[in-house]
């Protein structure tokens, strides 16, 4: 089967080359390749998007995430409201210049932050009191507030301000959330047009919220609809400790009522058996700490599974991680030497590690585009995941 | 005054192309202009080796050192052999091709090590009984098994084992460190001979003990060259904590008895302000871990003295470290960004400080070469050490 070609636009309300534009190229079953245009340029798409928390991607220096292929980073709104302030940031010239990327941002809201790391004082439809996870100081976040951090910041992609509930919230409790996100986005829609003039350019998009209750799901896109027809939603509160197959058949239900001239950005979402099942039911953008985090753990992901790299059999092995693989690590280092570096306690593990796992999760992306766009996607991705196996650590 | 040129050469055993042959090529004053022949290619001295201790620069990855202008870096038997392993790494193909460094190598003899890090069972002309600092395993080196140790790792040039007493060990300490290090050196240099056949092409040199004992110095010296006229000497048992006049005194003292045609290393030193001080008195290659070790503590090394990056004052700041500054960090990041970099833990930081300051060691290497080798070196120096003060952090 030959991937149907050149869908979107036309059916979405972006112009061909404004900010944000996503053009979908190829489908192969509900599996997509597209092109996101930018303020700061193209992402090529299915893509993983490495996280940047605190305006660094951990370990890993800018040049090395565009030697790697990376197109755009994450960076989270919450975390340099704190510190070093969004102000601050402003003053220098932006994220882009602050941390020498110069490639597409998307900055996530702080939604899930707050209700994942701070300690929550009270939320009400006026916004959050919490105190920082950082030094216990008090803050109140609006859905205008989160729209000034995130325009100082100038990140390419800002999201709107979500509750997020846990994976295993109750329906009651996911429809209180999904209310309330569809208040906040409408204040962050009018905040966002406000700001305009002041601001540099911008694409603004909602989160949809419904926890694993699939006509919650539809009615939060239902309801973002009413205020504008986006040029992408952000899917959130999956992944967030529900069972996996209740978020696949979420993913695949929701998948059937987003637009397809939409880019869809599953948040959060970052191993590679998840992404690759992600991808095959139609999602476009990911992001994760998982190969980052993994990588200063001393997992290395592998085309056959995660693998820890103290492993006593690794100690004399003269093989890269992955024969074959083209990233920086893979090509200088072997197994033993890596082994070594993470048993003595060394730095530089820690980025050959970030820098391979990375790449993993690139290429895998890169190698999911070309099969959608050469119509063998299904066939490619079982087998990619027969010899992978699970995402858990195996050997 | 202008330098002195071409001396070098004639008054040496070593030829011109052999490996460790020194080439002196200017004199200004007491300081030395020169070139060291190795293996595995040409360091301009005077130089700055970069300390791997475990066979990585902390922080910093080989290709980083390349493009800072690093010429040779040292690496650790002591550390190496008991952890990989030095005959692993002789099964991986050398030290070399394990970190990824294709440039010169140095590894210490451990005697260092062994005195100041591990607890010491039994010191004897035999050789070191101690137990590991890292898991209190027994081991017992002599001379012999360091050249076999330093043979396995296969760096162009490899140290003697010596006895290394404190900086302010008695006359009586540092005379009987001096007579161990002399029988030590005896049956290292046997035994390198030995190995010729089944080694890689490696320079030994031999350390001079003597702590701040004049006469010491000059004995250890003269009967070091009772075993062979050596292409170099190392100098040890400096800076390990006499008081700094002394080291600056014994110093003076011995650069009038080394001989001219042999590259002089002492041992150790690597301050940015010592660094000077030495290679005015007529030393030519140094090491420390000080440019590392400051990096990642936050200290930054400019020419007005070192700079904690941490401060308040850094917090806005849009200039980088060293406006100037041709290293990797100075081009790309802000003040502003680096201090976020510590107060936020991130790992990048750890390494833009570490680049930065080992660049700064090296620049400050490469104007001194200059200076030497268009004669006003001693202008240059006092006027670099009046702007930049002393190694104490001053702001």
């Amino acid at each position: 089967m030959s991937g149907e070609a050149l869908l979107g636009f036309g059916d979405g309300v972006v112009e061909r080359d404004a900010p944000g534009a996503f053009a979908l190229e190829a489908r192969d079953g509900a599996a997509r390749a597209g092109t996101w245009r930018l303020a700061h340029g193209v992402v090529h798409t299915p893509a993983f998007m490495p996280v940047g928390t605190q305006g660094t991607v951990k370990a890993v220096a800018p040049h090395e995430l565009e030697a790697l292929g990376a197109e755009i980073v994450l960076a989270n709104a919450y975390h340099l409201y704190l510190r070093p302030g969004h102000e601050l940031i402003r003053r220098l010239g932006g994220l882009h210049r602050f941390m020498d990327w110069q490639r597409p941002i998307l900055t996530d809201s702080g939604g899930y932050q707050v209700f994942s790391l701070a300690s929550i004082n009270e939320v009400s439809d006026e916004g959050v009191r919490f105190q920082s996870h950082i030094d216990g100081s008090s803050h109140f976040i609006s859905p205008e507030l989160v729209m000034e951090i995130e325009a100082a910041l100038g990140a390419d992609v800002i999201m709107a301000l979500d509750e997020c509930p846990p994976g295993r919230a109750d329906r009651e409790t996911a429809a209180r959330a999904v209310e309330r996100t569809q208040h906040w986005l409408e204040r962050c829609a009018s905040r966002f047009d406000e700001l305009a003039a002041e601001r540099p350019v911008q694409v603004l998009l909602p989160v949809i919220q419904g926890g694993t209750y699939l006509d919650l799901r539809t009615e939060s896109l239902m309801r973002a609809r009413t205020v504008r027809d986006w040029s992408g939603y952000g899917i959130g509160g999956l992944s967030v400790g529900e069972p996996k197959e209740r978020t696949y058949a979420t993913l695949e239900g929701l998948a059937g009522e987003l637009p397809v001239a939409a880019v869809r950005y599953l948040m959060g979402v970052g191993y590679p058996g998840d992404l690759l099942h992600a991808v095959r039911l139609g999602y476009d953008v990911f992001d994760c700490v998982a190969p980052t985090r993994n990588g200063r753990n001393g997992t290395a992901f592998t085309t056959a599974g995660p693998v820890n790299v103290k492993l006593a059999a690794w100690r004399d092995d003269a093989s890269p991680i992955e024969p074959g693989c083209g990233c920086w690590t893979c090509g200088r280092y072997t197994r033993a030497y890596l082994r070594h570096l993470f048993v003595a306690g060394e730095l530089l593990g820690l980025r050959a590690l970030s820098i391979h796992n990375l790449y993993f999760l690139t290429e895998l992306m890169r190698q999911a585009r070309s099969a959608i766009r050469s119509g063998n996607f299904e066939a490619w991705a079982s087998g990619w995941l027969a010899c992978y196996g699970s995402d858990e650590e195996t050997r």
